[in-house]
């Protein structure tokens, strides 16, 4: 039978683990979540049991990032489920706080991130990244990691993450994790449960347009035609389509003459009550 | 000949030099300045003196926290001067990074604090909260004391600090340093060096005006119109007066008849282009 991780419902127990981890001379890993842990965040904490000795994980489901209007209340959470996961990838430690220990009476800062936050997800969730920007710090400050995981499906996010750990000079690397997938090409996403069968048949069209699109825009086809032919694609699928756009992979700022780095392709549509974001490489 | 102490221009070695003296055992504080340092900066590092093994003061006149109208231009800088004051008090390092260190290109993170910013100083510098916060934010991750010592003469920005390690979780004791004065009630600030020989002569009025309210309201006298005759009697020495208000001492929410704990007076005027904030205990 395996040994279930140990979890910390304090700040203070989880800072208390990694500093006798640390005096012990480890390297600390960190891999944040919101529970519901698929195979996409089981790749993340291997990931960060390759960069480091000893890894912990999060699970804490961040009301802030929700908008009102969101699926906070639905989203989906199993921790004990979660806990069998981890250790079957030898995560070390869970730290899963309660919303008051993370958010006591009081509480009122909020980190904004500029830069790689606007535009796309901000045009639909304005406050989601202030949220993840509030969390992502007190996290890694109760934390103290030497190393931190995120995935590139949330390629936005992981762009604002590492522009915040920059600014505020965070002890702490970052490291982006590539998009896992299905094996028809589906982005693994906690919200993939949410998909009806048919919903789940037609979900893989995201991927595959943002594909095509990249194969045509590498090719030198005609950028903008080809974004619109996506999103065409999408529609006819039964998306409705939030985004879908082409920016500088650097920092997600707008792609013009003067772009020479890598570009990205971004996307987010909703398929009935189920949002579904993806990215790409070009 | 006194050696002056050590100066880190960098992140980098602030946190080399801290970390040795961690290492080496040390309880470590800090005192953050603005430099143009008087006898109440370097009473707050003999505080931090008192509370620690060893001590580093940063040096930094933030841009962030200055409006474009405001002083930042011509706020005074004298790093070879506070060098002599600080070895005087037995300061062990000073950390004076650049604007870029602090603020490279592309920078775009803003902390805002709400709580005890709301009104006082915010209604007549809106963004300077906000740019405190960041900035000690920032301090505090670099140079990662045990305790930071803060001066109550800015009493505002003391609660803001304070709200701000508590909700981030940042591994720091927050001191609150007494109002340091002149013999004459004046409190001590580098903006009186502004202060015209006419200027300076009235400016011991502000404490005095504070301090007779005090004594009236803890005697039971209307607090509405002893903050009024208070204006009135800066507004006749030659002030203009930003505001005189009575606060709860413990988050600065406004005195109703739910309040029970001790009280706060504040008050910020100004005397030709010289603004001075002064408050006291009730």
């Amino acid at each position: 039978m395996t040994t279930l991780p140990p979890v910390d419902a304090t700040v203070a127990a989880a800072r208390e683990r990694v500093a006798a981890w640390r005096a012990a001379g480890a390297r600390i890993g960190f891999v944040p979540t919101m529970g519901a842990l698929h195979a996409g965040h089981l790749a993340l904490v291997r990931n960060a049991r390759r960069s480091a000795d000893r890894v912990i994980v999060s699970v804490f489901v961040n009301p802030t990032q929700f908008a009102p209007t969101e699926d906070f209340g639905a989203y989906p959470r199993d921790l004990d489920g979660d806990l069998g996961k981890l250790a079957s990838v030898g995560a070390d430690a869970v730290f899963a706080p309660t919303t008051p220990e993370m958010y006591p009476a009081g509480f009122s800062t909020e980190i904004r991130v500029g830069g790689p936050s606007a535009g796309l997800e901000t045009d639909f969730r304005p406050h989601f990244f202030a949220g993840v920007a509030t969390v992502v710090a007190k996290l890694l400050v109760a934390v103290g990691p030497d190393v931190a995981v995120f995935g590139e499906k949330d390629f936005q996010q992981l762009l604002v993450v590492r522009r915040l750990v920059a600014d505020l000079r965070l002890p702490v690397g970052i490291i982006g994790h590539p998009v896992e997938r299905e094996p028809d090409g589906l982005a693994l996403s906690s919200r993939n449960a949410y998909l009806s069968p048919a919903e789940r048949a037609t979900a893989p069209t995201l991927h595959a347009a943002l594909a095509a699109a990249a194969t045509s825009i590498r090719a030198g086809a005609d950028a903008d035609a080809t974004l619109a032919a996506a999103r065409a694609r999408l529609a006819d699928a039964g998306f409705v389509v939030d985004y879908v756009e082409l920016r500088n992979a650097a920092d997600l700022s707008p792609v013009d003459r003067t772009s020479t780095g890598p570009l990205r392709l971004l996307a987010a549509a909703r398929l009935g009550r189920t949002r579904l974001i993806d990215n790409i490489a070009v």
